[in-house]
C-alpha cells in the first residue's frame, strides 16, 4: 500500500455564509491548494449529505471542478449521511494508496442556513428509519433516547448524566472560543446550559450541534510530508434503533476504530487528542468509551474530570467540535481531519507537542462512521506489542429480523419527550422504543406523555402503520402481571401454541 | 497495484418494478453473491445518481447494508451523475487495488418509473447548468444542439444525419430484443423510427433511452478469476454547454479513455467489443469516436456500413445499450460492466468468443464519464507499441470565463426546437446557443421558432436573467453586416476602444 500524506488544508469559516455551496467549497479548496507545495491535482473526491435536497445541487463533483478551474480531472462525489466528509478522505486515501493517483484534493462542504429550522430537520431525518420518522421521530428524538437508555444501563441519576452533558458543552463551547473558525465564538457557562430549553429530554438546546454552512479541504499526496493518514476504517450500524442489540455503543465506531489501529500499528493509548462527532453531548461520551479511551460507562466521568479538556491528558475536540465549530453536515468529518493536521503542525493553540491524532465521523445514527489516524513524520515509535482493539461482536453481518405484527404489551427499553418536533407534530411528543412480548422493537407514539420510565409497561396499539402506547397504572400492570403468570402457570401446552399463534 | 478481478455479476431486469431501490439492489447483489465463490464481502461501493429526490432515500449505503444483512462492513455511496454505477466500481476497484480490502461488492441501482414524465426530466436536468436550465433546456434539448451541431461540422444533410441515428436506434433495439433483462424486448423498424415523434429536433422519441428502474452488481477480488479489469480512467467535461470548446466530441471521454488505455497498455484496435453510453443515439455516434474506434465524424458511418453491428467487427451495444436495454440512471455505468463481463464468459448470444470489451459511461451531458475495459485471463497479448492514445487537449484544466454582459447581435452556433418541454415552457420552445460579438456563447430562447439555420444572424435581448433571441431577416442580415464592415473600415482606433468599452 502507497503510504497516504496530507500536504496543504483549508476551511472556510464555520456559520452563516453568503457564498454558495460549490463557492465555499473552492474557497476551501484555494486555501489548501494556496499552502501546499503540491499543485498539480490528479484527481477531486467530493463529500456532501445531500446537496440535491439542501441546495438543489446536483452533479456536484464536475460542478466544484469546473468552478475550481480544474475541468478535466476525474472528480468524485461520495456521500455516507453525515460522515460524508470522512467517506471522501477515504476514498481519496485508497485512490492513492492504490496507486491510481498521486496528488489528490479532498474536498467538502454543505450549506443549511437558509432554510428554515424545520426544512433543514426534515431533510436531515431521512437519514433515519422510515417507520421511526413517521412516528415523529428526529435525530434529537434518537440520540435523546440514546441519553437515557445510557443513563439507565450506567445507573446515573438524572442530575448525573446531566452534569455530564453539560460539562461536555461547556468543554466544548470554551474550546471553541479560541478557534477563529468556529460558529460560536462565545464560551457558555453551566448556568446557561441549564437554562437552555430541551429539545427532547434529557437533551437541551445546548447539547446539539448547530445548523451550519462551511467547506474544507485536504491536499493528499503520496510523497512524504510532515504529516501522514497512520490509519483509516469504517463501519456501519442498522439504520433504525429498533434492529439495535445496543444502545450506549456504536458497533459502526467500534468497527471503523478496530480497522484504524490495525492499519497504524498502534493503541488507544497511543492517542494524544482526538476530535469526535459531538453532534450530540452523549455522543462525545459514547465515542471516547467506543474508541478505547475510557471503558463502556466511564466517558462521562471522565468528562467532568478534566480528562478530555484542553489542558487535560487526553484533549477532546479541542477546536470546539461539532458543538462550538459548527456542524455543515457532510464538511464535518473532513474539518475534523483540517483540525487535527493543523494541531499536529502546532498552527493551534495547545499546551505541548502533539504526535498522534484521531478523528471519528458518525453518519447518520450511527450508521455509518469512520475514524481516521494522523501521525507527524517525526512521532516516536509507539510501545511494542499493542494490544489488538476487539473487533465488536454487534457490528459483525446479521440479517435483519423479518416483519411482524406486535403484541399488545411491553416495556418502555428507552423513551423521550420530544419539544422541538417535526411539522405535524404537536409538543410535547412522546417517543419510546418498546420491547413488545415476542421480545421485538419497535417505535411507538405515547398516547401521554406522563410516567414515562424506562423498563415500564405499556399496552400497545396499532393504528395503520403507527404503533401507540399506554403505560399502564401501577395497579394495573400488577394485576396483568399476576393474570399472565396464573395463565402460564395453569395453560396446557396446546392452548399455549394456540395463544401464540393468535398473536402472530 | 493489486491486479482487480471480477467474481460474479447480477442484474434486475430493467423496466418497471415494484421493488422498492434498496430490494432491487439487493435482487441484484443476491444474483451476484449466488453465483461467485466469493462470499466474505469486505466492502459495499454503491452508485446511485438521485435516490433523494427519486425516491427520497436517504442513507443509502447504511440502508442497502442493512437489507442485505452486511451491516458492520464498510459502505459507501459514490455519485458521478448518470456515470455512478462506474464511478461506484472506479472506487471499488481503487479500493482493491489499494490492498485495503480483498473482496468488494460494488452495486448501483435507480428508480424512476413511480414519477410523471416531466417530474423525472425535472429532476434529471437538474445535473444541467442552471442558466441553461432557466431557459428551459432539458437533457434531450441539449442533446440535440449537439446532434445539429455535428450535422453542420460534419457536412451531413438532414437526411443523412437522420439516416445514421435511425440505424443506431434500429441496431440497439434489435439487440435489445435478444437479451431478456432489456426493457424493450421488441425490435422497430426504419418507420417506426421515423413515425415517432420529435422530442427536439433532430431527436425523436427513438432517439432517446427511456425511464427506467433497475439495479447492477459487480463482485471484484484480488484474486485471480477469469474476468479482469484490465483498465479505468475517468474525465470531466463543462457542465454547461456555453462553456465548451467543442460540441461534438466529449473531452471526458477521451480523458478517460486514455487513461483506461494506458493502465491496459492497450489501444483501441484491441478492443473486442463496446457498451457505450447510448442516452441519446449521437452519444453513441460521437463516443464510438471519441473511444477511438473510428476518426471524428466517421461514427455515423460506421453504424451505417454496419460496422458496429452484432454481427460486424467491433459489436456497440450489442445488449441493447441504454436505448432498449433501459436507463435507471446510476445504474447503467454498472450494468454495461455486468453485461460486458457476461460477454467475455460466453453467457450471452454473440458470433464469436471476446476476449476484450470496454464499457463507457457518462454522466451529465458529457461532464463525467468513465472508461472501463475488461480483458479475459486467457486473452492472447496486445501487439507490441501500442500507439498512445491522444490526451485531449480541451481536457485539460482551464478557467472559466467570466461572466459580463452579452452583445446585442450574435450568430447560431446551434440549436433545436424542443417539442418535450419542462414545466412551465409552451412547445414549440426554439432554444439555441449563440456566439455573441465578444465571442461568448450563451443559451438563448427564441422568440420564435422559423429559419433557425446554424451560422444565421440574431438579435439578443435580456430580460432579467434570461437571454431572447430573433433570427434576422436576410434583408436585414445583409444590411447590418454592411453597415458593420462600413464601420470598421472608416472608424478611428480610439473611437474603436471606446465602442468596445461601450458593450462591456
Amino acid at each position: 500500500m502507497n503510504p497516504v500524506h496530507i500536504a496543504g488544508v483549508g476551511m472556510t469559516k464555520f456559520g452563516k455564509s453568503p457564498l454558495s455551496l460549490a463557492e465555499m467549497i473552492c474557497q476551501a479548496a484555494e486555501q489548501a491548494l494556496n499552502k501546499s507545495s503540491v499543485q498539480d491535482i490528479d484527481a477531486l473526491y467530493i463529500g456532501a449529505m445531500n446537496p440535491e435536497e439542501f441546495t438543489g445541487d446536483s452533479n456536484i463533483a464536475s460542478r466544484v471542478a469546473e468552478a475550481l478551474g480544474l475541468i478535466g480531472i476525474p472528480a468524485m462525489r461520495v456521500e455516507t449521511a453525515s460522515s460524508a466528509g470522512a467517506g471522501a478522505l477515504m476514498t481519496g486515501f485508497q485512490a492513492i494508496a492504490s496507486g491510481c493517483y498521486r496528488r489528490i484534493l479532498v474536498l467538502a462542504g454543505e450549506k443549511m442556513t437558509h432554510l428554515s429550522t424545520s426544512a433543514t430537520t426534515r431533510i436531515l431525518a431521512k437519514v433515519l428509519d422510515n417507520q421511526e420518522r413517521q412516528c415523529g421521530a428526529t435525530m434529537p428524538a434518537l440520540a435523546a433516547m440514546i441519553a437515557e437508555k445510557y443513563r439507565q444501563e450506567f445507573r446515573l441519576s438524572q442530575s448525573r448524566l446531566e452534569n455530564m452533558l453539560s460539562a461536555v458543552a461547556v468543554k466544548n463551547h470554551a474550546n471553541g472560543s479560541r478557534n477563529p473558525v468556529a460558529q460560536f465564538q462565545q464560551p457558555i457557562t453551566r448556568e446557561t446550559y441549564f437554562a437552555s430549553k430541551f429539545v427532547a429530554t434529557p437533551l437541551r438546546l445546548y447539547d446539539c450541534a448547530p445548523i451550519t454552512d462551511g467547506a474544507a479541504a485536504v491536499i493528499l499526496t503520496s510523497l512524504p510530508t510532515d504529516v501522514r493518514v497512520a490509519g483509516i476504517g469504517q463501519g456501519t450500524g442498522p439504520v433504525s434503533l429498533r434492529e439495535r442489540e445496543i444502545f450506549t455503543s456504536f458497533p459502526a465506531t467500534r468497527a471503523a476504530a478496530a480497522r484504524a489501529y490495525q492499519m497504524a500499528g498502534i493503541a488507544p493509548r497511543d492517542i494524544d487528542f482526538a476530535e469526535v462527532h459531538d453532534a450530540f453531548t452523549p455522543f462525545e461520551i459514547i465515542t471516547t468509551e467506543d474508541l478505547g479511551f475510557f471503558p463502556a460507562g466511564k466517558g462521562g466521568e471522565a468528562v467532568l474530570d478534566g480528562k478530555t479538556a484542553f489542558d487535560g491528558p487526553l484533549p477532546v475536540n479541542a477546536t470546539g467540535g461539532l458543538k462550538a465549530r459548527g456542524h455543515p453536515v457532510g464538511a464535518s468529518g473532513l474539518a475534523q481531519v483540517v483540525e487535527a493536521a493543523k494541531q499536529l503542525r502546532g498552527e493551534l493553540p495547545s499546551l505541548r507537542a502533539f504526535f498522534r491524532g484521531l478523528t471519528q465521523s458518525t453518519g447518520g445514527l450511527g450508521t455509518n462512521n469512520l475514524v481516521t489516524i494522523l501521525e507527524r513524520s517525526d512521532a516516536p515509535p509507539v510501545q511494542d506489542a499493542a494490544p489488538p482493539f476487539p473487533f465488536p461482536a454487534a457490528a459483525l453481518p446479521q440479517k435483519k429480523t423479518a416483519l411482524r405484527s406486535a403484541s399488545d404489551e411491553g416495556t418502555i427499553e428507552t423513551f423521550t419527550i420530544v419539544y422541538v418536533t417535526p411539522d405535524g407534530f404537536l409538543p410535547p411528543l412522546a417517543l419510546a422504543l418498546i420491547r413488545d412480548q415476542h421480545g421485538r422493537l419497535l417505535m411507538a407514539q405515547g398516547e401521554d406523555s406522563a410516567n414515562l420510565k424506562i423498563g415500564r409497561e405499556v399496552s400497545i396499539r396499532r393504528i395503520d402503520d403507527l404503533y401507540l402506547f399506554t403505560v399502564k397504572g401501577h395497579l394495573q400492570a400488577m394485576q396483568d402481571s399476576f393474570m399472565r403468570l396464573l395463565r402460564r402457570a395453569t395453560a396446557s401446552p396446546a392452548a399455549d401454541e394456540g395463544a401464540a399463534d393468535n398473536k402472530l
